[in-house]
């Protein structure tokens, strides 16, 4: 599907059917997530793949978004809350294999990461992580309708819940945003046939020079 | 292009060449990112573009990023600082036009919105703003990589400066993020050549149940 078509079918669907998505078109959406861009390319954040109905319906007691259960699958979007030193570590690591390259050859650029991010407190470095997962969930949303495959962001739940049973806490992750991934329920859907509501371009994005 | 091939083919250009992006490219991109989903769909940030290269040097003037001038284009995402009761009477009529319906029938979901984000912190809802920045950030960098338009995504400037030069503080907004579009400079871009490095996919996106 072109870019513009799948932006355009796209919508956050309230109600799904009880269909589940095909592992591959799963696995496609998780592949072009991590293509994802990242400040200095360290991807702080983690994606959980949660297929297990009765996690998901553990997941969202007590939310108002039914369709964390109704939907096939969920994606949790998780943020470190602090950065330290063996993530750096890590992606030292991770470039010089990839570029086959001495891990050495990278001093400067560890210097530069250590000095910009561990320096900072652990509330600016997790804004700055949860930003980072957002540039995901802007590229699940578009992979997933690339696929044809329906998805609802949510914001209102209990990340705390969500972080206890998923034991993300003691990984140093906290959870930010989810993505249900299903399809739609054209005929019980209030929003299915409803216009999508968006700025003229002009005002969305001014031309100022 | 495929989104896959599209996600493979961008990266954060250093170098860029000497050569325009035609304004359709432009228009289609921001068009793209016009598209993308919101919390509420209230669309809490706006993409100021820059032609100019004088403005942008201005703009770019201390900072290591290079690219700002260098490039064709410059968006810069700036999110709004705080959310007041005129930006949901905004997204009422917005939305009562565009669905043709009385503005009355949204008396709920604006009641709904006021609870939700008049009553959390300036700073509660910039964090929010911003985070919706960055959704829109994700669909720009894949429309213009679809468009075959290279970018960069940049956080390491003066958000101060940007701000002050392009008037955003009087209107409630605050630079988070900009994005220089252009053309690649094949040979003289160090980074060009080089392989992506990502996680593995199971790594960044594991499956839990």
């Amino acid at each position: 599907m072109e870019l513009q078509d799948a932006l355009s079918w796209r919508y956050a669907v309230k109600k799904y059917k009880e269909a589940p998505v095909a592992d591959d078109k799963i696995r496609r959406i998780l592949e072009a997530t991590n293509l994802s861009a990242s400040s200095v390319g360290i991807q702080p954040y983690r994606v959980i793949v949660i297929k297990d109905k009765a996690l998901r319906a553990e997941l969202g007691a007590g939310s108002f978004n039914t369709q964390i259960t109704d939907a096939s699958h969920l994606l949790v979007f998780a943020a470190y809350t602090n950065i330290d030193q063996g993530m750096i570590d890590d992606l030292m690591t991770r470039t010089a294999a990839i570029r086959s390259i001495p891990v050495e050859q990278l001093a400067d650029f560890k210097k530069m990461l250590e000095s910009f991010l561990l320096t900072r407190t652990a509330e600016e470095n997790f804004q700055w992580t949860s930003r980072q997962a957002y540039i995901g969930l802007g590229t699940a949303l578009i992979a997933a309708a690339a696929e044809q495959v329906d998805s609802t962001p949510m914001e209102g739940f209990d990340s705390a819940q969500v972080d206890r049973i998923l034991g993300l806490t003691e990984k140093g992750l906290r959870s930010v945003v989810l993505l249900s991934l299903g399809y739609r329920d054209e005929e019980q859907d209030w929003l299915a046939s409803l216009k999508k509501v968006r700025l003229p371009v002009d005002e969305f994005a001014p031309q100022v020079g």
